[in-house]
């Protein structure tokens, strides 16, 4: 089976409308599946099907929804009415950043809402399709911050072990099913959000475009190109998938260390984000 | 500060009918706090407040409330008026058993309801206030299937790997308030729950009550009140507690494995508890 028999004929990203979730869906369509992208925001949406339309010459198809919404479920299924998906890569997510205290519970709870709900229905609709057709893929798109406790990303970093080890133990079922699940452990990434990130905190590495050019000693961002496409190249390769060398090498080297000194560096680094001020939710 | 002085004078253990939460209360009140236990039926709260009233000369406070339903939180904040928690152990679980595909959405739902949402709530009123004495204690009762996916208990793993990051997280933040919070990795735990599993599927260990009968092998359980003296040796040791030596070996060992190797061995481990049929949700 090539990549479209396998993952074909539609590819859906979920959290698709700029960054890592558009990188994941030009991934899709330059192995030849059409691609259907969904989003909050229907501007963000129309460029990037626009693109991947022009380039690559498969279908699109936008689906304008929120994954805190109750109707999300709903939205998604009349989306993806007469089109088969043989690739789900969830992408989308709540960031609610600040002390635990001061975030709002109702933040707290779209943070669950995003990303434990919402890919949990997703997993349990199209992943059984794919498990009656004996074919398929699905990605949940989680963080370095889900490997220990973190400090003013509590409960975003709780919601993304979750999607963790919901990718982990889904690879073992699914595998029965010809069915590929992984979990995307990823690590800083340079996308819009961080760059939004980094000015509106005025960071040292705020100007600077070029990964390259990043201080020694802050965590290296990996293009999202790049961190796309290392996913492509290994979507068989589950349970859980690191999105550099670096990244692993890290998550190994923790955990041959005391807890309380990997939550605490954890946090010290976290915290660096906030000396700015920046307290608020982000929902990428 | 003495052991009331930090943690009382009202401890709160959600999940308290029998097994563990019971042996938790019953570790509040041996060290002087009133205890307040939660849990969905009334019959089983009654003999443990009275055997804890009797035993310890301590106050208790019945609340009967289920942690998977909208009114959870309302039920509890009238449950505990006139009352300061000082101790809050989060011990209920939904524990959705079988194949992620056999289970219902609602099952799945419920899963996030009572392992996620719940205990964020609780720790956000809860915890506030205490954040606001200064001083206090929360506990997040995790699990062993919570450090690698799980199959056969796919989402109720990723929901204890929710708790378990939520309390590591917490640990670090709380502590800057004189507040304890820690996540209690517990591992096989000779319950009730745990041994009417053991009946129902005619386990070869199902009649065994000495926990040193146990055949090589099989997963070594507990005594609950050997796990829960220890959670209260330990309180100010966060950010993460293992229920016993050989679990935090088992961790150490597991992490410098394959992750494809720990999450299989995994599952054939839980497997074996669904040979017998076993395919339904267990409360505990």
């Amino acid at each position: 089976m090539d990549f479209k028999q396998k993952y074909g004929p539609w590819g859906l990203v979920v959290g698709a409308s700029e960054g890592l979730g558009a990188a994941f869906a030009e991934n899709c369509a330059m192995r030849g599946l059409n691609v259907a992208i969904l989003a909050r925001r229907a501007a963000a949406l129309d460029e990037t099907a626009e693109k991947i339309e022009r380039t690559y010459g498969v279908q699109t198809r936008k689906i304008i929804a929120d994954a805190g919404k109750a109707d999300f479920a709903n939205i998604v299924a009349k989306g993806l009415e007469g089109i088969e998906v043989g690739l789900m890569i969830f992408n989308a997510a709540a960031e609610p950043g600040g002390r635990f205290l001061d975030i709002s519970l109702a933040d707290h709870m779209n943070n669950i809402q995003v990303n434990c709900v919402a890919p949990t229905i997703l997993c349990h609709t199209l992943g059984g399709a794919m498990a009656d057709r004996g074919r398929g893929g699905i990605v949940l798109v989680s963080s370095m911050g889900a490997l220990q406790g973190i400090k003013q990303w509590v409960s975003y970093g709780a919601a993304k072990s979750y999607e963790l080890l919901l990718g982990e133990g889904l690879w073992d079922e699914f595998r029965e099913h010809g069915v590929d699940a992984l979990a995307y452990v990823v690590g800083s990434t340079y996308t819009p959000t961080f760059q939004r990130i980094q000015q509106r905190l005025g960071l040292p590495f705020a100007e600077s475009i070029d990964p390259s050019k990043f201080p020694e000693g802050t965590p290296m961002p990996r293009l999202p190109e790049d961190v796309a496409a290392r996913l492509f190249e290994h979507l068989g390769d589950g349970p859980r998938l690191y999105s550099h060398a670096d990244d692993e090498a890290k998550a190994e080297a923790d955990a041959r260390l005391p807890r309380r000194e990997v939550v605490q560096t954890m946090g010290e680094m976290s915290s660096i984000f906030f000396k700015g001020g920046l307290n608020e939710t982000i929902n990428s």
